[in-house]
């Protein structure tokens, strides 16, 4: 569901009357896929400011200038990424919804290269990036609440289900087999975890306020 | 439960015939308590052999013949906190065990400084101590499958629900927002994580096989 998208594609309009923004956003797009290119190929040991302009073909005193540094690069990559229509999916079912859900995760992390699983690694060598890995995450489970209101209102899930709880429960397996535990990709996961989340959902599990004790 | 212990107590017995592990087994517990040392204050980026050296008290010629470099360090205390006799709670509760077992985890991530936190975060530097992370969370998951199969034997569980999908849907939470979202520590969420798992897994989620389509 972080899957990385180019935010900035470049303006309509004839090309002899752009818009005053248009250079800006064009060298943007660029830097921000050089840099994508870049991680995906090397990893955070290979980007430099350097690589980053090379290939983007701009110079690189403009990358400094705009940028700073790598994790000024990285975290522009992740806020773009955040600056997008994503929605996440409408089944009509919550399991199936949350299916989906993590099955876009996986597919995003278990890509070769994985711009996503670069990123999440990045985010501990560059605090600029683990900000900014941290305001995209938020996004993202804030955009997800809808798919437990829906539940709650097709009476899936009891009134006053905490949703962010109820989406950590979801996903996290996900993160943590694939991330810290670097298992492969169990393909039965996605809808195990999602039902695992689902079936303590109905059960309560995650209605306020938390359980505070046996 | 992934806290690393000094598996190198000095060896008992008269100070003037030591056994002759005796010496060797001392400078790896010098050294290994050295490297938790520095990274602890410093993290990886502050983690050398030199470093480590100096603060063992042994000749850095010495490190880099049994070590070879920082990541050969790391996997070491990873390994040496593996090699403990660890045993998870048994609380006669399901619940209550993973409850413990969460909390036994966000104290480890949460100490400052965090010994567990900076090798997990190392584990993305370095190849070394990401394999010997894997090696110890393995030996760590095996180990709590006990805690299902007490469950099982209870009837808190049904027969043939899978020990480790079941220890993962409990406890990565507790990794995905302290690693990964970097949120405070919760301290609702050891009991929450618990629950969420053992009412799931009462109501069959984790039976073989795994669920296969909606």
């Amino acid at each position: 569901m972080t899957t990385p998208a180019d935010p900035d594609p470049q303006p309509a309009g004839p090309p002899t009357r752009r818009r005053p923004g248009g250079r800006t956003a064009r060298v943007r797009a660029q830097v921000l896929d050089a840099v994508r290119a870049e991680l995906g190929e090397h990893g955070y040991d290979g980007l430099t400011v350097e690589s980053v302009a090379a290939r983007a073909g701009v110079h690189r005193a403009t990358v400094y200038r705009r940028w700073g540094d790598v994790g000024g690069l990285l975290a522009d990559v992740l806020d773009a990424a955040g600056d997008d229509d994503w929605r996440p999916p409408d089944t009509a079912s919550l399991e199936d919804d949350l299916t989906a859900l993590n099955q876009e995760i996986q597919d995003a992390m278990s890509a070769r290269p994985s711009v996503m699983a670069a990123l999440i690694a990045a985010s501990f060598r560059s605090e600029k990036a683990a900000e900014a890995q941290q305001r995209l995450w938020e996004d993202r489970y804030t955009r997800c609440e809808i798919v437990v209101a829906r539940a709650v209102a097709r009476g899936e899930l009891p009134p006053r289900t905490d949703a962010r709880r109820l989406l950590i429960a979801a996903t996290a397996p996900l993160y943590h087999q694939l991330v810290l535990l670097r298992t492969p990709p169990d393909p039965h996961l996605p809808r195990s975890a999602a039902r695992t989340a689902a079936l303590a959902g109905a059960a309560g599990a995650f209605t306020e306020p938390p359980p505070s004790g046996p």
